[in-house]
């Protein structure tokens, strides 16, 4: 195995964290994730741009994802520069150093029991 | 960063509003969107082709994501040159003049707690 | 627009019809659906094997979607050779005459409230 | 049909088996799965490798999936080299001796309905 799995820029175009929960946190707490595999044997720095409706992006957000390993990335967590304001419209961008692959998923449990979406993101070619 | 991420033709093939929602609206309101990620320097001009099961296409539904903006697009929401019928299978072609990127979501609050589905769209090479 | 969009040949690896529903049918019965797309000028002509794990494969089920027009097929639905047993892995290859698009949809509304998952299928180059 | 369809190199980047349930079992346990389709006339000799946020990598897991059968593969069963644990964040690399296809579900119980997610893991070029 190369452990060179994946693409090195992403995109997620559906971002929205809903602004509010049911159920026991933090398990349960409404949340978006990108989850983030590098199967490579060198560390991945990894960026990401955030894109609004009506204002200019923000970023970038940096963070390591160690070689051999997976990250599962909070985005109710980001905060430098600035947090995702919840309740809105965003999407992102994601721009690896090294080869690696990216999942969407989205926990809402805005109502009595959760919902889930998940898709693998678009890799840039 | 270049920005040109995606491709300029996309499918849906799995349209459908369902016809009843349970919950608060507008929040709960069961809809469908196409999220539009333009994350080039230039505007990109949309045009959206309706498809149905048992009649002609319907379109051009014409629109503007400006460029490194997000619009997540609710189908809800089109009406000209026709509104999409609540309850009917239909599918879509999107073509935009630079790089998208597509997602498509459901949210179904037919039931008590709502679903979710969630798919990056098929891009054509 | 060309029309040609999409593959000739495309697989769905997760199937699987839920034995039981909860709430009003037809709309909240328990089901599989393929969403094919023909956004071309011409018919396509479908065949559809149906892959089981402890026997050989079933088919061809034999369907047209005609010119731009959209077909979403219920798996349910499925009877000539055979109806696809419920509760039970399966999987299909889904082969056209000419490019369409497909997408994969379960409602499942065993538990009180539906539950969706949907994924653009597999597109063989 | 050649029945090579699919890549000999996959990626599910978003596992995480949650650690509750609600609802009969063995149906309604919380669940993820791999959807293994080889629509080719050969065995199909996989190994599975799990990737963890904070430890080296674990692996590999041996499975044959058969000629032209499909293997539904449930993550909660694995038990050599180890078991999965529940409740933690992880992703997987799908390695296979043939072309197979390869989807990625999740069946979540944790509230009082059910919530899926699925999406076509990515395929390695």
């Amino acid at each position: 195995m190369t452990g060179k799995i994946g693409s090195r820029t992403w995109a997620i175009a559906e971002g929205y964290i809903p602004a509010s929960s049911t159920g026991p946190e933090p398990e349960m707490l409404s949340h978006e994730t990108a989850c983030l595999l590098n199967a490579s044997p060198e560390d991945a720095e990894v960026e990401i741009t955030i894109f609004f409706s009506d204002r200019a992006p923000v970023g970038p957000y940096r963070l390591t994802v160690a070689a051999r390993r997976t990250k599962h990335l909070c985005f109710n967590d980001l905060q430098d520069p600035a947090p995702i304001p919840r309740g809105t419209d965003y999407a992102c961008v994601i721009e690896s150093s090294v080869p690696i692959v990216v999942q969407h998923t989205r926990l809402d449990s805005r109502q009595a029991a959760n919902a889930l979406l998940s898709t693998v993101a678009y890799a840039a070619s």
